[in-house]
């Protein structure tokens, strides 16, 4: 079996936190952990050569968050630069699920999920549908 | 003339300061002004029966923004009650100015405008044209 | 016991959906969900008559967020009307857990929770500390 | 005179459009400029050893936005990769001004400036100083 050998694919993200991101408390505003753990999705599905954009315009599939949930351990500060390591740790027939972990300074500050559906965009709407075998070896931890 | 008697039509758009809305330094990050200005322009029209929704699906107008200015004059802080009183400055052939003044306990914090263009939506994209003359008679400071 | 008879002391939050909240799907962005629980849960302090401000500056009581979880069950649209109705359904020693349900024309769009801890500031940082017990009656479902 | 034969200082900052930067236009929702404005500021000073966490925690200097402006030219969409270009383009007594340009594959999207005060952080609260003449001559177009 080829993937048997294949390691857990984990993608990084990084970046800086910025002014904005802030709070009168100068910690980060919590809310943007999620728009991280969004970007982090993105950025996974884009180094399988797979981004969002392509899976839309040429494979009419979209993958729509059904719930997302994120552990907050330590607060994070202007100028700190983090990176945000996604990979996937459980394929459904038709959903999956990212893990997210952020680290700043090699500690972890926080760290969740997002559990997206496989959806294909139809003539009469989107419907969840199977997520091909293809994919699912890509995604998955084997 | 029926208009010459009319005021200049004002709209009030009203909300508390969140606190995602500050910074560290404890005041309102500077970009949330132009969110204000943008929603505050949105209630104009709803104010005049003419939604951006209502504009866009049922009379193919949209009304994007050709440029945005802002000069800031006081701090804005967690909690405070806000007020942004907007009116129309300018009309012109196509395009139209709105003017924008944010208030907090009786004193002005910040003010700025918006111009923006009357905007066809056609099978071949997109296209400014001409304000029509009932659209310009209500917009208009008379 | 006077607090038996009381019933669950539910806050309700409501707002339009902004231009500025949806994103080319035409939906909300789902980060937008979070901005909507950290907001209602400081109106619910507000409607308890001890806002965010006044504990920060008056007890030196904050309460920082631990854990956030959304799940999403029906899409949201530019200029929907929403409210988002925030109870108190778990009191710890020094935690508390506010849930929160979002409504669009009576369907529930989503839901979830946040996990908060009562937190002193001291001379040496912050520290969680027992919620008073007047709090906790306040706060709880009796 | 040595700064004679300094050519103008431009940093760049670079980055990729979001999913979230988008509105149901499907192009970017104009407030994000401002905050790559902010961000493309912060990161001038950091290209010349002077970070804003610097100068504040340091020297005991911010500097606060007195008036912001942008003009918008194309539209910008979700995984467009930009760069914004920033200079010094007028130093006064007490201020000074950036100008940003954004471009999107060679095509310029947008460009604006932040007028900007050099203030003192003292006991007794914020104050408009004079520039140092060093930094005067680092921030200048010569």
């Amino acid at each position: 079996m080829e993937e048997t050998h294949l390691k857990r694919r984990v993608n990084e993200t990084k970046f800086q936190i910025q002014w904005g991101d802030t709070d009168r408390a100068g910690i980060v505003y919590y809310p943007n952990y999620y728009k991280w753990f969004d970007l982090a999705g993105h950025n996974f599905f884009r180094s399988i050569e797979m981004s969002p954009k392509y899976l839309e315009e040429e494979k009419r599939i979209i993958i729509p968050l059904l719930e997302a949930k994120c552990t907050f351990e330590k607060p994070l500060y202007y100028d700190d630069e983090v990176t945000v390591y996604t990979h996937v740790n459980e394929v459904k027939t038709k959903t999956f699920r990212f893990q997210h972990e952020v680290y700043c300074r090699e500690i972890r500050t926080g760290y969740g999920y997002e559990i997206r559906a496989w959806t294909s965009i139809g003539d009469d709407g989107f419907k969840a549908v199977p997520i091909p075998e293809n994919i699912k070896r890509i995604l998955k931890v084997i």
